[in-house]
């Protein structure tokens, strides 16, 4: 038990992603002692992540509730990336350049005007563009593209920069980064004590935040009900690059003036610029545990909806493409605050909107940390909202 | 000049790429005292082949005079992979399972029946395979695909791993290989005597032997009208790969029993399966001058046609994209003898076949090298069969 040697550790955070990174991040700078427990931080769903902050458009497939949320990190974000900036001289790529909506064919647009129809019954305002408008906003669009609602307050963010910058920051901060996975989380007189490391030492704390994304429905040593029904989702995406040719004839970086969202024959893509040149291309939406193999079924589908919206991308350079796996839960919106085991934060379940949702989750579970008092923020996203279904996957895993 | 006090080299190949190197070693073989000089062997366009051994697929494409060159090759190719396997205990992946044409459509099908007629011309017996029988032979075709042509003698090769095998062949053999990057033939009394290299050494040797591919032409140092007309072809594949799940379900490594060569809807497109599970898909050909990017638009394409053949295709994980530069000649034919300028042998501008053609190239240069005759079979290859062609692209270079 080498790590009991160790100060008194205020927080353990499982799981160093952007959202467990944040959190440990915002911790220590409250003066809180914090332990990171991640064997590989920053690659997991973060470094699959399109750094896209829209809570607008992804408000079509969400709840009000996530919605609201979004947009609270949203409003955070400016800050969040400013305060990451003088902590560590490290931009993060953020910009807050919109996103424009766009549908191909005629059964894309009455998608897209159902879409219309729900974003504004959230009480956002849309800009409403016509197929000329849409060209004229993004002139690489296909001129087929039918209309577009633009939503000017979305931004986006580049998530291994971000978590890059994060690492730096709560190291700084006094962090202590331990690269090793965590086997088994530790109980003590019915309180959430610590975690045990792959070396086989225990990591004891005041508080254990659990934000190992969909790694965190099974995590041994949880007593039953406790475990958070989350489930891998995996998402593929391909990263793209202008080259130098296109910057020369005054292309933007990344073909794009800001993120587009297609609804094309019916599946949806998006494009994310990045001032470095980058073009994110993502995401497929698959339900097969825990794999994250690239596949040419993949990389075609994405190809195919990106190239008709956007034919100009196929002069792009290819950089990469990865899967990373998304936590999902049974209604799409996060798991956050606490359980029936004292001692325990939830912090996962994040799903598509990780990235977006760092702000706001950090700041609310360091501010728990700190004074005991749960968030109101937290109530729509608390882990007993389906008690039955974290009950059936805990017997799930307790089957395996 | 550093290297004058090496023993005299008989034999400087500039040039590390499969015929280059198979060269190098076919000559040490014969007891002559070899250099090869590269920068980086076998990461030409070598490393972007896909290994399709088809002289009679490819006739459709070429003169009878490269068909019988590529038909001796292939001949030669048993023995090459074995003395290789023999000499370094590296295995090559040769096989020799045959190659299906195929085509997709009805038009696909005339433009087949056009290239049986071709190829029957040569003397070439192929099977003609009717929709039903392609599908027996290859069950994970596409039903759409309307028939075919079986060449049962063609083989395929791992082009990496020849190069690899090769390499430690060659050095195995004598043969010593200097990493550097040529900057210049040198002549002496109007015979080519040497190269300088990057480091500013000269290394002289009796015989030049020039193999290095499209950048064959651009060679400073070379009288004029010497240099030989070739260009790079870039061309992109992309490498797949079988999963352990597809093997426990009985699937062929690399999800095909043999090549599959297709036309759909008019663009060419293969499929090389290999017995370590990959499927090479390939290749685009792209006249843009010596640019090595991998492209949305080529992966696109290849995913494409690919997918419209083999569906199954889509399951197969992705390993990796690569493209490279073949060295094209004006008539699709090497270049492969003497020139104007005495001792030096060009072996260059193999095309879309330099993997196909290293044994006899590298055979006949190594006999050549020792007995001073040329081999008849250099005839339709020589160099000043475009003299005014060889002059242009010389004046070309020199406007530089």
């Amino acid at each position: 038990m080498s790590v009991d040697s160790q100060p008194q550790t205020d927080v353990l955070v499982i799981g160093g992603g952007v959202i467990g990174l944040a959190i440990g991040w915002r911790a220590a700078q409250q003066g809180l002692q914090v332990v990171i427990a991640d064997p590989e931080p920053g690659l997991g769903a973060t470094h699959a992540a399109a750094g896209m902050l829209t809570p607008i458009a992804e408000a079509a497939y969400a709840e009000r509730e996530i919605f609201a949320l979004g947009q609270n990190s949203l409003r955070r974000y400016p800050g969040f990336a400013a305060d990451l900036q003088r902590s560590t001289g490290l931009g993060v790529g953020f910009r807050q350049s919109g996103t424009l909506q766009v549908a191909y064919d005629s059964d894309d647009l009455a998608i897209l005007a159902e879409t219309r129809q729900l974003q504004e019954s959230f009480g956002v305002r849309l800009q409403q563009l016509s197929a000329r408008e849409c060209r004229d906003a993004e002139p690489m669009l296909d001129p087929a593209v039918r209309g577009g609602l633009l939503a000017a307050d979305d931004g986006s963010v580049d998530p291994r920069r971000l978590a890059a910058a994060l690492l730096q920051a709560a190291e700084g901060a006094g962090v202590r980064l331990v690269r090793q996975r965590v086997t088994e989380m530790v109980c003590t007189a019915g309180r959430a004590a610590g975690a045990r490391l792959a070396d086989g030492s225990v990591a004891p704390a005041r508080w254990i935040v659990l934000a190992a994304g969909w790694q965190s429905a099974g995590m041994p040593g949880l007593p039953p009900g406790i475990a958070p029904p989350v489930r891998p989702v995996k998402g593929q995406i391909i990263r793209l690059r202008t080259t130098a040719a296109m910057t020369a004839a005054g292309l933007p970086p990344g073909l794009l003036r800001r993120t587009v969202r297609g609804i094309v024959r019916g599946c949806g893509v998006y494009l994310v610029p990045r001032d470095s040149g980058e073009l994110v291309v993502g995401a497929t939406q698959e339900e097969l545990g825990p794999d994250t193999a690239v596949t040419a079924g993949g990389l075609w589908e994405l190809l195919r909806d990106a190239r008709t919206l956007v034919p100009g991308i196929t002069e792009l350079e290819f950089a990469d493409a990865v899967a990373g796996l998304r936590p999902g839960t049974p209604d799409n919106a996060p798991i956050i605050g606490l359980t029936e085991l004292p001692g325990l934060v939830l912090a996962t379940g994040h799903f598509r909107a990780g990235v977006l949702l760092a702000p706001v989750t950090a700041d609310t579970v360091a501010d728990f940390l700190c004074t005991g008092v749960p968030d109101p923020l937290w109530r729509a996203f608390a882990a007993d909202r389906w008690p039955g279904a974290a009950r059936r996957l805990e017997e799930e895993v307790a089957c395996r």
